[in-house]
């Protein structure tokens, strides 16, 4: 049984500011909870429709877990965690930089494309949605837990690591085309509005996708995509998981 | 004023069930409604709040259109178009092919991905999602109206067509690795499946994205994104748009 201040707590995580209030995060379903478990971030509280699968979980009838979760269809699991303490990014190769993403699915899906490409930080802007939104943590499967991600300020932060800046951005030059690239921080614009000026600024180099039809544009999320892609390809010989 | 009858004929339209017996399908939006009918399809009815708009659109109360949307945020225009009689591909160069993708999103995004990299047809298995599915609409951005669909079983069309066979999976080869391809049909596999049996018995070649990080997988739209990039860049000199 779970107490209804409990349930209460567990809905509030929905939102951002209740996050940022209580310092807690909500995870769902089996895979979710068992990599930030395995991760070793810290559990407040479990939750779980079979207890016995998960040490420590407490157990929730089916109709408490669709109260507590943000989800469609739950998931068995429901875990409670602490926010981790800000991580501080070294920015000594390559990273990612996103300016004002905004779209959770999106977000949650870069992270797990830097994770496959084994780009160890993301930089956020202060404007980019919240990495502990739960649609943006279902979308990263686990991920977040394997990639440091913080939220600061851009255009300071791209002044002081000293690594050259790449931008994606339609009027770029066409990326694959055999420049060599020195390691730097990549910087993907928002959904509706692409790469803020003071951004803009501070390029180094600005590439495009090349096009061969008539769509107007890609998405962030499959844009970022093939752009790890060919940094990895440039960057070396292709090695295999 | 918009007759309840119509307004629940509209709604019914968010069920493939409904679409398939009226041969109807629903657009949402000024930009998506706006493609489809510069496209030539052909509207069966139109709604606006402001119908000024659209010629030949008809007014609609913020409140009935909330009724009639299936969209979170309802954005103006509503459209009924009919849905049009089904495409035979030619099949005679590079195509894609999904082997019962199931998530409407990634389904948009795909279909949007074909219209960027010049595609410019879909084989999708006959239990892939309904393209007029209003959530894979959306995705689309209107490139549903560029890119040639059609759902037939996929192992007797690869056996027909006469072209090589590719395959995403992560057993592969790595993709980039420099190999001449000739013009096939890449066929991508569902979000929890994979290829099927009979579609992996008719591959040519297996192709593997590189992995340099811990992710297990990647989604289906982003790994579709990466291959469609890479075909592109053996293809031939980098163009842009």
């Amino acid at each position: 049984m779970v107490a209804k201040s409990e349930l209460k707590l567990i809905r509030s995580l929905h939102q951002k500011k209740y996050r940022t209030r209580e310092g807690l995060f909500l995870a769902e379903g089996v895979k979710l909870v068992g990599e930030l478990l395995g991760a070793g971030m810290e559990a407040y509280s479990l939750y779980s429709t079979d207890p016995g699968e998960f040490p420590g979980a407490r157990e929730i009838s089916e109709n408490d877990l669709k109260k507590a979760s943000a989800l469609v269809q739950p998931n068995k699991v429901i875990g409670v965690f602490r926010i981790p303490d800000p991580v501080s990014l070294s920015l000594d190769g390559w990273a990612l930089a996103l300016d004002g993403v905004r779209d959770p699915g999106n977000l949650g899906t870069i992270i797990r494309l830097c994770d496959w490409f084994g780009i160890p930080e993301l930089l956020c802007s202060p404007d980019t949605v919240d990495c502990y939104n739960p649609k943006v943590l279902q979308a990263t499967m686990g991920s977040v837990a394997r990639v440091r991600i913080a939220y600061q300020p851009l255009p300071e932060t791209l002044d002081a690591c000293g690594l050259p800046v790449y931008g994606a951005s339609m009027d770029g030059s066409p990326v694959g085309s055999g420049t060599a690239v020195q390691p730097g921080i990549l910087v993907m614009g928002s959904e509706s509005h692409g790469l803020s000026g003071a951004v803009r600024d501070r390029l180094s180099q600005t590439w495009a996708i090349p096009a061969y039809g008539q769509a107007e544009s890609l998405n962030v999320a499959t844009a970022t995509a093939i752009l790890l892609y060919e940094i990895r390809r440039q960057a070396g010989p292709v090695t295999q998981k």
